[in-house]
């Protein structure tokens, strides 16, 4: 039995022990037994599923700061990334959370495939499940999609943003790392800011932070903050200095520049004037206020640039909790399936 | 020995012994030790640095002729193909150099990005690093871009070709080619040949040269080869044939048709009696004269197509030793960033 | 400790340990060795070659179905996907093959690489393999790119379709699929329906069915199954009626639109009237007769949606055939060119 081999001093010597500095330790275990196939929106989760999503991403964390960051829980299934919608940061995303847990990745793009021909999504999906393909990453302009795909298929589908629906993988990250750097969700007040008529983020924080007892408040102008949001339980605003005055956490949405200049708000210096976090207005918010967004920024439009790289700002966190996360939802629905 | 693992029962507990045909020695060893995280350039690298790229390469060149041709040196490392211009090419070798690592390779399309709705490279470097990842290999129209990069993040940055600045693994292969050609890099004469003035391949090729020994002479006309070269220090020449005389290598670069047809040279026709290898011209070589390309070649301008066939050519043995080099310089970063 | 494994002398065994629940049977052997290194199309392909795919590809079967849906026998190769033709549908065929034998798969995208350059197919072949690649996956707009790539390069070449020549992996699973599903090939009679003049998949059917003693019958319009077939020793009728009388399968083409629409017949709703397979119209057929079609479908035109999803279609088993046959394929071709 040959001794443990130091790698770093032999690089072209094969793995004796291919991962030899990890820890044998399974996944914490908070006895809730997992049993969700596809993920598809915040909306009808649990409590108690929302926190064994976020303990199972807890045990993925540390694995991000390996030395050799893979583990080889789906070792031999296939990852599609179904994207109808381009989203280079998200398909990224759910890549390399799947590579470190040994899947293989497909990209199906959609614009140069057999869709462009007129194939529907249901033939398109049954013909790639035939494949023998295991999970389905979908993204889609269609409120719905993602649901109408996990009725055609039997792999696990994970909705990463269908119309203004719902975007539950990034609802999770942002309350994950609200949860993280707060201690707690329940009590917590979540101010949710920007277009949020538009927003699939917003509707999926909500579902989740009051699931799990936060106090939401969706924040913006009148266009972009219907008042029908009040039907879902949720608390409105159309003044952020107001809310910041009792707020522990702002989430801050990106805006569309088409939609601050003329379609249903005068102007870009006016919004920002109004509902960007500026280091100025920061100072009428508690200190420890929690700045979060799910990225990519608009610097100087709803968050000002020394905001986003201050100390209250989570920002890239939320970017690294995402690798949690998705390895989380990738791996617990893999379990449900082969259950 | 251990008792076979059930992966499913321990989903986080890494394999135990995967390859089995492959030798145990390490690479050759010169006694040096790397300390550099990016390769920006030549132009700032010692002789002993350029020499102990080489002796790691001479290591990996071995691997690639394996019937298993993959070491586990950066298993679960990430590297990122960061191409703000496309080369099919170059992305490929370093994808392939990455792989035989076992590593993990990410294509970051610029173009499909966030890039293109206003993102910095600073925002998308610090995301992209933010999920986890170990390396970026960039390629930039702007000269200087790797540079910035490697300031904005603690991955190692390698700079696959920056506007009209470096291309320091194309020069490390040109080199890693004539040494192993002609065994030795003191004393040769050298002679890069064509449009020097845009070429980031000449530069690393001069700068490497010259710290090791080699003269080199700038061939081409005068508007492709200014005389502004000279400070540094290199020799220039309009007269192909009178330089072919003593000559141990020349070094024909690819030259843009636009280039020539109008722009700065008459036409296709004179640039070819000038300054293309054809083989009548090769007969007032020295017979061993080394003839190199970085490819694609334009086969009948720069150089006909019997002599970049021929004897002389080691055309493709550049792309051989190219995955050599890109593997040796993705080891020895990798290494530095973890001291 | 067991002793070092020969992996080669068994291909389909997997790593000592790494992947616990797989079996150590090696593949079905028929006696036979295999001996081309190129598969180029079905028309050269003897009875014992034809067997001895379709034997290795049922070895292949049941790794699809393991939970993990991988073995080594192509560690450490790279197969490189040069589709000058979009085909999304192949290439993730191939590329799912490729992985579950664990070979690295690199796209090469002939639009966007040095092809626009002007670069030829031999210079490109002949710079993808001193990269140190094993396998060409070709498909080309021009008859015969295949062959002479398989003429510039030492490494497996495979014709995943060229222009209206032969597209032989179709071919094998579609012949493949009636053998399993009819349990002979020879005395069948098989129908291929549609645009037979430009279908490489009905050229490669005919060849091999007709190796094995089938009866094949090209059906479609006078346009578009021109007499010359005849001299293939093909039958021909242009009445879709007369031959599901006797037909065992009917291989539907999939139907261009703009042929169909003026260009070599009157209209869509004649075509379907005359040569769709419609509920009523299989009333007329055998009852166990076998409706296949290579995908991707137009429902309503060549297949009626109920008739695509009934109990006589294969043309999901079609599909996962596909992963067994691809992977027989690259799996024999290896074993040929280490030999």
């Amino acid at each position: 039995m040959s001794a443990p081999t130091d790698h770093s001093a032999n690089p072209i010597q094969t793995q004796p022990t291919p991962l030899g500095d990890v820890s044998d330790s399974p996944p914490k275990s908070d006895g809730f037994v997992w049993q969700r196939k596809h993920l598809l929106g915040l909306e009808d989760l649990s409590c108690e599923e929302l926190l064994h999503i976020f303990h199972t991403a807890e045990s993925f964390q540390e694995v991000s700061t390996r030395s050799v960051k893979k583990v080889p829980a789906l070792r031999g299934k296939v990852v599609v990334n179904l994207f109808f919608e381009d989203s280079t940061r998200t398909r990224m995303s759910f890549t390399l959370a799947a590579q470190r847990l040994s899947a293989d990745v497909l990209d199906f793009s959609a614009t140069k495939s057999s869709i462009s021909k007129g194939e529907s999504l249901r033939d398109t999906a049954r013909n790639i499940e035939a494949m023998g393909v295991d999970t389905f990453v979908i993204r889609h302009s269609a409120a719905g999609a993602p649901h109408r795909l996990a009725q055609y298929t039997d792999c696990n589908v994970i909705n990463a943003g269908d119309g203004q629906h719902e975007h539950p993988t990034q609802g999770l990250i942002d309350i994950f790392t609200m949860r993280e750097r707060k201690g707690r969700i329940k009590g917590l007040n979540v101010a949710i800011v920007g277009d949020i008529a538009h927003s699939r983020v917003a509707r999926s924080n909500f579902w989740g932070l009051s699931r799990l007892g936060a106090n939401v408040t969706f924040v913006g102008p009148t266009t972009l903050v219907p008042r029908a949001f009040k039907d879902m339980g949720v608390k409105i605003s159309h003044n952020l200095d107001e809310v910041l005055r009792y707020a522990d956490v702002v989430n801050m949405l990106r805006i569309q520049h088409e939609r601050i200049s003329g379609q249903v708000f005068p102007s870009t210096q006016e919004y920002v004037g109004l509902f960007g976090l500026t280091r100025q207005r920061l100072k009428k918010a508690k200190p420890d206020l929690l700045v979060m967004h799910p990225g990519p920024i608009n610097r100087g439009v709803e968050l000002a640039s020394d905001v986003a790289d201050g100390p209250n700002s989570s920002i890239l966190r939320q970017v690294s909790n995402g690798l949690a996360i998705r390895m989380a939802v990738l791996f617990l629905l893999s379990q449900a399936s082969s259950a």
